[in-house]
């Protein structure tokens, strides 16, 4: 972002009563199918998505840097406007933001695994046979709300083995070391201080893992817990204080959620389809200036490598096109966090087909929204970061910046 | 500009006898007219522009970063190369330098105007009822070359209630706050110190006002004066240290003879049109190896709402061009220093079409100078800090960087 960061954009936005979407479909960025040559997007049929681009500014944009596969909570910082090498979320924070658990200022999280150790105390399987996430959470229960020398313990079920820890007292660190030793035959660490101020917090873990080896022992082979990736609550600056907006999020998937809730967005209920997002807008459209809509399904048929599935997916995004350009938002976003090529099967580095539409965006030529179309774009090739900039001064929000 | 600044590029740079001419085309990037789908630039008949752009290498560039719309201040030191988020030209060097007023290096200058008190002493109006430039001129003189303790004042009138004052004396701060409280029904404020060390000044300053509310009180409505943005001059290195040129600037307008002078440039003296300004520049040929040339009437136009006036400036600017190109200059920049779209009647974040042409320029396919032409050029989309790095490359004044 050079020079320009948050700081600079608090100093020149202000509040008007333009309204802002901003359409996240995740992954949205392919690769050519090796029998046709062309990408998933270039495969959908979208008019509507076309004839949005035909009136918009078009370009590719890169969520980190040229060459870097972001993960979704970089390529969504990115999108906000947070530079995702400077705005980082640890791992065990986005494992419970992952889960919609609201995070309070101060709190630790850590990433935690049931295991199964023998009666030497070493690790056998360090997923303790992938128990479901019901056993998991009857586990959970039993090593919820222990309270010790004033720290509570909220034990959060995530997925099948896997489950987050979070932390509450006051003035907790975060720079502690792992327990998990990540590989059999070794027994489970003892927890460190990094900093001597860490001290009592190791001391505090150390004591509830001790208990939580005690109360597991009868539930072979869930018998012991693993915590790695202990850190803080992310402590960013609210979207509300840099662009003075007041933003809301539409995601049917928690960890969506929680890194809007990251940047202070308000959080709208909603259900689990496309269909139910949208009507989730038309119900709120009043109420808000910026909306970021999170779609799931083109990042996850990418991921399953399944092309086919994929080219439904964005079609079934063109489908709801016209029912966001029907409230004639000042402005429309539409990109991707990162790309997912399906031939790829998970996450790439490739740049992200953007759209923004307003009535001073300047449109270009670009007639289609794909890959090699956007190539040709007037935005040309962007950070991410960008992009927030551009859709607030294209939403009249900017105020000029020197005389 | 990433990583490259001036102190990088001083390490380079080399004098030769090559010559550079950057001519900038106030806000002259723009928005389609809602009928013809055609910007100022596209609409306008420029066959000298068109053809020079064949021989060039074209783009578009963003004067501070995208999404920002540049003051004339941030626009034209970014086209000189100096990042404009990192030099800053405060409120009060800007009013000074925009009345042609040579400020040297330690004075302090402040933005001021008239204004009306009642017999308590509050602001009844802070616009002293728009007085005439004339009436203003008067009361500056009476205010003119005042010394108190060792500091001078000089009260320079700007335009209507508005002028400037400039503070001289050895090692003077600009650290204190406004008198002016920017709105009425209150008494103009005590100027404080923000730092220790400007208490002296602080002091002073106030001398001045008490000073200044009796020689004014005969002078109902413009009965006492207000000041706020004190700031120093602008201590940026020269041109002439970083680029090792000789460069002069010709511009009809004072504000931007200011921000020539800012950065060291020999201001030459010139008449009102562009043609007295090409004449200047045909006299002065010889002399420099550098010449900023700037014209005002296309950013006039644009402020105006007028597109069709905006159309026919950039046509006067486009017969000028033969002129500049029988000199034979090695290397020719055209640009503006932001776009000022008629359909938005201001400046605008838009980027700005940028020809470069030289012998070692590469030229691209662009066949025409306007924004989508050059949304294609070989340039691609750059920040304006690199136009100057370019300019210099093809006079072939930057050394090789590294073994």
């Amino acid at each position: 972002m050079g020079n320009i960061d948050l700081e600079f954009i608090k100093e020149l936005s202000k509040t008007t009563p333009s309204k802002i979407v901003l359409l996240v479909v995740d992954g949205m960025g392919g690769l050519p199918d090796s029998r046709s040559g062309k990408t998933e997007l270039e495969t959908a049929v979208t008019p509507n998505l076309d004839a949005l681009a035909q009136k918009s500014i078009c370009g590719l944009s890169d969520p980190v840097s040229p060459g870097i596969t972001a993960g979704s909570a970089p390529g969504h910082l990115a999108l906000f406007g947070y530079d995702p090498v400077t705005y980082r979320i640890g791992r065990g924070a986005l494992e419970a933001m992952g889960i919609d658990y609201p995070l309070q200022p101060g709190d630790i999280a850590a990433r935690g695994n049931f295991c199964t150790i023998d009666k030497d105390g070493l690790i056998t399987d360090r997923r303790a046979g992938r128990i479901s996430t019901e056993e998991s959470s009857k586990l959970c229960e039993l090593l919820n709300n222990i309270k010790i020398d004033g720290v509570c313990f909220f034990a959060l079920p995530v997925k099948d083995h896997r489950m987050a820890l979070v932390l509450r007292g006051d003035g907790l660190s975060c720079q502690i070391s792992d327990s998990d030793p990540q590989q059999t035959g070794m027994a489970a660490l003892k927890v460190r201080a990094k900093i001597s101020d860490a001290q009592k917090i190791a001391d505090i873990v150390n004591k509830f893992l001790e208990n939580a080896r005690k109360i597991l022992a009868a539930y072979s082979p869930a018998n012991m817990l693993l915590l790695r990736g202990f850190d803080q609550k992310p402590q960013f600056p609210s979207m509300s204080e840099v662009y003075k907006l007041k933003p809301a999020a539409i995601a049917s998937y928690p960890m969506y959620r929680g890194l809007a809730r990251a940047v202070g967005m308000n959080i709208l209920k909603t259900g689990l389809t496309i269909e139910d997002e949208i009507a989730t807008l038309k119900e709120n459209y009043k109420n808000y200036d910026f909306f970021f809509i999170h779609i799931k399904e083109t990042d996850a048929r990418g991921e399953d490598g399944d092309f086919t599935s994929k080219v439904k997916a964005l079609e079934h995004v063109d489908k709801i096109i016209p029912e966001i350009t029907a409230l004639k938002p000042d402005v429309i976003v539409v990109t991707g966090d990162h790309s997912t090529p399906a031939m790829i099967k998970g996450h790439s580095w490739h740049p992200v087909p953007v759209l923004i539409y307003s009535e001073w965006c300047r449109a270009d030529n670009v007639g289609q929204f794909n890959e090699s179309a956007c190539t040709s774009g007037g935005l040309g090739r962007i950070p991410a970061t960008d992009i927030m900039p551009l859709a607030m001064a294209n939403a009249l929000k900017l105020n000029k910046y020197g005389a």
